[in-house]
């Protein structure tokens, strides 16, 4: 069977089916153990955060961007920044403490890449280094056909704090932290679609940094897990989001469509464009806002829905919404 | 400048300029910081060594070795088993204790690739879990141009065992755990070199499966550690891991090639094709035998040398051997 067949969920199911006996060792327990955001190791009293994430040239970025970015440099420092925030957004997710986070980062650098746009990666990195106070304790650098940004990271988490994928219960609130979408309409405009529209810089400028520079939402992760059933960050797309977590905690979910919040630079640009903000919301990717369930009123964030006992329903003004599943994002379909 | 002009060692250098402070707080410090074979952080009375490497198509393997290897299954698996054989082998060399380790796994995947394929790449890595009671935490599934391969690892240490290449001490012996070269000659097999020779089928396959099976010597790791120095597994073959320990601990070395321990495969192989089987130690890499210096006489283990306080010398028969240090191997030259 080829890939594009099975798709990434079904290959994770796969691999996911044998599952490994976790170690058993005097101190040391599996709290969380692989298959959520990330997974979660006690060591006498400390709770160990673990998780991992790849980011490809030609899938997840290309190097012609930089024309749009106004130069190589800037892409690069972006591609470094993101590599590592998206990283620390599955932490996020998990109720991570905002201190310490530590951080492995392999690469693989093709030969027409300069020594210069390297140091400009590690800029990048390095940013978000200095300003979230994480250490880089290892890496490995390779020859490799695509720029390839392997990285791992490991945090702390306070075992109450801890957010799993599986914790929402019906009756919960749904949360997001922030728009979505933004970074789907980024990427539109990064591959070059919808060119015939007039578009404003600003919104250009806004919607493409919101896809190359992740918010990075640590602090509030460790407010919000402490209210929160269920946590997990937006990657691919709220739909994807949504059954993630109402497949793992087994409910279902009913999201009203209008309360998703939306820019107003994403509506300007949907608008200019002829194209659906909330699609882009419900189907894109890569917003890395935080989607968390609770029984509690958190008026900081924008409840979207609610968690119900089966079944997942969109809609509009009290009407079904209808979801075209193949628009929803997965690798290798 | 280009990757190519500047060469790995120069960009690791250029990388690791910048030194960052450890992050400093309570009951966690940094033990051994970024740029050793791992690093080794202390939570509480825990002290957890991390690293991570990565193998991508192409550069570290080709997937037309299937025909040398009697299909892609047993390809498959070997690739599954090498990538996380390699991780351990930088844990074993830290001193690391055998038991817990835990995984993260990240692949890319091209669309060529079955998920047959796939399955055996995972049964392969699995091998290795059972056989070393390792458990896989955490992974993240792309996408990708070429099959990409990118592991962490975590173990644990004694602090009185942690080896670090900054140890040795003038007036130690060199040693090596096994013999070096094979994996090299494995490698010229696989990539059709010396085709002419009338080879034997069991010297190929003892070659080829040293390359592909690399040893986990993460027992003896922990039995050499208590009476090592300074220890380094040898991935890019003798003379740069020599280089390493020597610039690390600032010292010399003195390495009497007579005693660097070669298999009889080796020898033959290198006979029956009139290549060197010396050059295939010193200059080839991947052997991922331990070598390790002590100011104790460990009889159980290959003496290959001495450090000395300045200067690196190779000798055979008491006279100078000359190193071609453009033989070496590193990524982008």
């Amino acid at each position: 069977m080829k890939l594009k067949q099975l798709g990434e969920y079904k290959l994770i199911e796969r691999l996911l089916k044998k599952p490994q006996k976790p170690l058993s060792l005097p101190g040391i327990k599996t709290l969380v153990p692989n298959g959520d955001d990330a997974s979660v190791l006690s060591f006498s009293k400390n709770n160990l955060v673990f998780t991992t994430d790849l980011l490809f040239e030609n899938v997840h970025f290309s190097l012609d961007w930089d024309k749009a970015l106004g130069g190589r440099k800037k892409l690069f420092e972006a591609l470094g920044y993101k590599s590592l925030a998206i990283n620390v957004s599955d932490l996020s997710s998990m109720g991570c403490k905002d201190k310490p986070i530590y951080c492995l980062i392999g690469v693989g650098l093709p030969e027409k890449i300069d020594v210069k746009d390297i140091l400009h990666l590690y800029n990048g990195l390095s940013k978000v280094c200095s300003k979230y106070g994480i250490q880089i304790i290892g890496g490995d650098t390779n020859s490799s056909a695509v720029l390839t940004i392997a990285v791992t990271v490991i945090g702390t988490v306070k075992k109450n704090n801890i957010t799993r994928r599986s914790g929402a219960k019906p009756g919960d609130k749904i949360y997001v932290t922030g728009p979505l979408g933004d970074s789907a309409g980024g990427l539109a405009i990064l591959l070059g679609k919808n060119k015939k529209a007039k578009l404003q810089p600003e919104i250009n400028n806004y919607l493409i940094n919101r896809h190359l520079y992740p918010p990075v939402l640590i602090k509030n992760a460790q407010k919000i897990a402490s209210r929160a059933h269920c946590m997990i960050d937006c990657s691919d797309g709220l739909i994807n989001s949504i059954n993630l977590i109402c497949w793992a905690s087994k409910t279902g979910a009913i999201i009203d469509t209008t309360k998703i919040p939306l820019s107003k630079q994403l509506s300007a640009y949907s608008l200019l464009t002829n194209t659906s903000a909330l699609d882009y919301a419900l189907y894109g990717g890569e917003d890395y806002e935080l989607i968390f369930t609770s029984n509690k009123t958190l008026s900081n964030y924008f409840c979207i829905g609610e968690i119900t006992k089966k079944g997942i329903n969109y809609q509009t003004n009290g009407k079904n919404f209808e979801i075209k599943n193949n628009k929803t994002y997965q690798h290798f379909k």
